[in-house]
């Protein structure tokens, strides 16, 4: 038997073959993901609306983890947006953020998360993911972005802000507009304006200063933590917090803590309470993270494995949850930059831990006087780059089944919220695919003239028999289009007296599931009361191999065909 | 415009053209349904915990209501088993049987029964019944024959019984079966042995002694009539009601009541309680309606609209909840007889209708000694033959997803509740369908030698270039299986370095939704990334329609054929 620790550890795939090259590779693009996810780390507590220190404790055992545990030579793990205000969102109604009872709610959450992403991987049910559509995917990610973006004007402006949808962000930034600050609006914007800019301009212009190309690429990567320190210096030079600007304050350093769940008697009202959000949460990061690490991965013809990647996702927020973090998964933009910069095995996810461990032992006094409203500025930044406009135009134009799974998403998740515009997302798009599949296509098949070739008779000028009637059915034969089926072609039949032989075509029938059958069996029998015989032609192998399993081809009026001209050929010969 | 009326009203269609010859048919055939339909509609009153009369009055208005709105000439529509025990089930937990607060809730639940059915066929939404499929019916109505035949043991044994599930209904008849009481049992296993011994017999005996053809077709139909006055006589004859027999007692004759639900605060609480069950009972009494009527249609080569016949199912339920009835639906044994016996239109209901109302001025004095014992044997000859063992062994055989769903609603049925198997057995068929085409069959396929056509290359033997990889889904591409294929493909390619063309057969695939689109730009990229390219074969009409409205085409990296055969004759031509 095959050795399984390397299928359950994809460390032990890689590390033994590990060489310096490596280590030099995956040590450069580590040093300039942890450039970017120093302030992303802090930003994203903000967001997720925990203490700023949990970010850094997030970005380090959980990438270690992930390392040990996932697929991907690139995907970049940690604190992202839309799960941190996902979790936001999850904890709203049930503690107050920043409380005691908030962060240890948060590491519960977090802890069931990662429990069910492993479980997941490792009972193979990754399938779960993919009734996320993408258009469901898409409103729900472009609602989040507006909905983050709408959070932060509370730090933008320096004012109090209340509630977790569009209506009651508007209607409460109504009532307190009034109350802005002008040293928090500054910097913000100023923050906001610059980091915009930087995205596409500030490379091109350092190079324009005589900068060799490594070191602009690095610096513009740097530019968030350039602008926080600059923002920092601008803060506590002109003594801004005197006058009610509101900064990070004391952030304890060192090592994170271990926290287990409390074992008491609210535990398990918590956990059934937290339930959908874990899952929800789960769901969405595996699915964000398991596209881009696919992507990456086949830019370079390498592999990831979805059931590794849940497992890979699990230990680390598993991980996250035991040392007081808050859900993470795979980033986007510090991935592709990991990518770029030539991350060759997970090893560079360990040594960005360690940067962030450095920064959390070294940096932490520094962060004292950093104002929340350019980390807030950070966030804006990074999740305007979410909404997806284009989205809507393409979705209508392509089909209007799609457009109402994402506009209703989207609605849904700006009105009523994150975790009801998103199931309510998966719902629909599940009832819309339902519908669709139980009004099948039927069409009425004819010869295109001088060929073997048969057709639409409505597109197509073809050649058709009174007493031959050639019907191809585009859809599986299953419980919700069978009994259509039947009226189809008991009206078709009841319409032309002359037919005596009904074909059907079934070369885009991949089932017929044993209500279909039944359904088969009936219009078998209709047709034979009525003086018509039943053909089928086209019949696909596992389909066949399943109907020769059942009696119906015993009860079959007609023929099995090969092809449908060869159904047509024998029943329109004359008699002889 | 044309006129609207005969749409809505198909008694105009065939009411004018009525002539001498279908009267006499009709009246044949309705005063042969008429002797059946007496002793079951007092039999479904006794299941549904309904007092006799009503049933009567069930069989009454409700079908002159469907001889104006339905379709069918010869479908009989009355009380039947099913939609009984399942009104009995759905008040099982709200009041007492026979109590004026149950006979009220049940008209109220026909009623809304009656509306939703109506309104089902007023916005064309029968479809909904088409999610009800064979597996699930054929599980849900043995396992409800069984129940049904459990629940008369009380009568058959003249004991008390209680339980609405088979281990209540098995614990409480240990409990009581000491109680039994000899005349009860010994009236009701004899006339369920002559039912079931008349089911085959009666006839040809009669004709052994000599009875003309259609005498003896009558008196074989009237067996269970002759069987309750044989056995009432007995009764009266030997006063055994003196001696503890339960007896029909006193049914008050006449006209039925006109009875509207009481608009009191209570009401709306009401409807909420009886919303569910009355939309099972809507939708299961549809679906054995239609099909019923639809075969029976089809041997005359005659047609039902299953719209119109919703509204003529909700038009006689409205009957029925405003008659003091109870749920009426399409009888399966008495519209075989109405259709056997010559009915030619639906005029033979409303002759019925007639017939049962004289019964309920005339004979109600006579059905005092009837004993509840005979009545119950009819049920259970009667429910028996639902039971279908043979479908067990016959879906196993054809489909073990099938054979799920039909095991799981019978289970569910008889141990948990009516409502919940059938609720149950739904949820399961349609998560059981969800994952069958998640999953879909994706074949490598190569050129069968010395012809065009390609077959899957563990299937037959083919020949294939090492450079193109030809691959046909056979399933319609969307959000559930759209990445499965990504991972299929990443692997592929990945595992066969000489790779240069992928091409995808697509004659199997009858639609691409927007995330399977998402999911072929992401392959058409990633393949290109590892400098592959992704071509397409035998796209179907109604498919390239729709990629042409989207901007995939202008990325895809190779090209669009007509046959898969064209596609791999033009990738591996030698340059020159």
């Amino acid at each position: 038997m095959k050795n399984p620790l390397p299928h359950w550890l994809p460390i032990l795939r890689w590390a033994p073959q590990y060489r310096a090259e490596h280590l030099a590779a995956d040590g450069v693009a580590a040093a300039v993901v942890t450039l970017m996810l120093i302030p992303q780390s802090l930003a994203y507590a903000l967001l997720a609306g925990m203490p700023a220190q949990t970010g850094l404790y997030a970005s380090m055992l959980p990438l270690v983890a992930y390392a040990i545990f996932g697929t991907s030579n690139t995907l970049a793990v940690g604190p992202a947006a839309i799960t941190s205000i996902m979790t936001a969102s999850a904890l709203g109604t049930m503690a107050l953020a920043g409380s005691v009872g908030y962060v240890a709610a948060v590491a519960l959450l977090t802890l069931m998360s990662g429990i069910m992403l492993f479980l997941m991987g490792a009972l193979r049910l990754g399938v779960i993911a993919n009734f996320l559509s993408h258009p469901v995917i898409s409103g729900f990610v472009s609602a989040s972005g507006l909905l983050i973006a709408a959070s932060q004007l509370k730090h933008l402006l320096g004012i109090p802000l209340q509630g977790q949808t569009l209506p009651q962000l508007a209607t409460s930034l109504g009532q307190h507009i009034g109350q802005w600050q002008g040293p928090a609006a500054a910097i913000g914007l100023l923050t906001l304006v610059f980091l915009v800019w930087a995205r596409h301009s500030f490379k091109p212009r350092l190079r324009a200063l005589g900068l060799r190309p490594m070191a602009a690429d690095v610096i513009a990567k740097a530019a968030p933590v350039l602008a926080l320190a600059v923002a920092t210096l601008i803060a506590w030079g002109l003594r801004l917090e005197d006058g009610g600007l509101r900064v990070v304050g004391a952030v304890p350093g060192g090592l994170p803590p271990l926290t287990l769940p409390t074992l008491n008697t609210n535990l398990w009202p918590q956990v059934q309470q937290l339930a959908t959000a874990a899952l929800l949460i789960s769901l969405v990061g595996f699915v964000e993270s398991v596209s881009l690490g696919q992507s990456l991965a086949a830019k370079r013809r390498e592999r990831i494995e979805p059931d590794a990647e849940l497992r890979g996702l699990g230990a680390a927020n598993i991980a996250a949850g035991l040392t007081g973090g808050f859900p993470v998964t795979g980033g986007f933009s510090r991935s592709v930059v990991n990518f770029d910069a030539g991350a060759r095995t997970p090893a560079a996810g360990i040594y960005t831990a360690i940067g962030l461990l450095l920064a959390a032992l070294l940096l932490t006094p520094a962060l004292y006087h950093l104002p929340q409203t350019a980390l807030a500025a950070t966030i804006v930044a990074s999740v305007l780059t979410l909404v997806d406009v284009h989205a809507f135009g393409r979705t209508w134009r392509y089909a209007r089944t799609d457009f109402t799974a994402l506009a209703l998403t989207f609605v849904l998740t700006l009105t009523v919220g994150i975790e009801a515009g998103l199931m309510a997302g998966v719902g629909v798009s599940l009832l819309l695919h339902l519908w669709r599949t139980s009004r099948p296509h039927i069409a009425t098949v004819g010869r295109v003239p001088g060929t073997e070739h048969y057709r639409n008779v409505l597109r197509h000028t073809v050649e058709t028999h009174p007493g031959v009637l050639g019907l191809r059915v585009d859809e599986s034969l299953y419980f919700a289009n069978a009994r259509p089926l039947e009226d189809h072609i008991a009206a078709e039949v009841a319409a032309h007296p002359d037919i005596e032989h009904v074909v059907l075509q079934c070369s885009a029938v991949n089932a017929i599931d044993a209500s279909a059958l039944e359904s088969l069996e009936a219009i078998t029998l209709r047709l034979k009361d009525a003086g018509v015989k039943l053909h089928l032609s086209e019949v696909k192998g596992p389909v066949m191999d399943r109907l020769e399993r059942s009696d119906f081809l015993q009860h079959l009026t007609g023929r099995v065909f090969l092809t449908h001209h060869q159904a047509v050929t024998a029943l329109t010969q004359p008699p002889h």
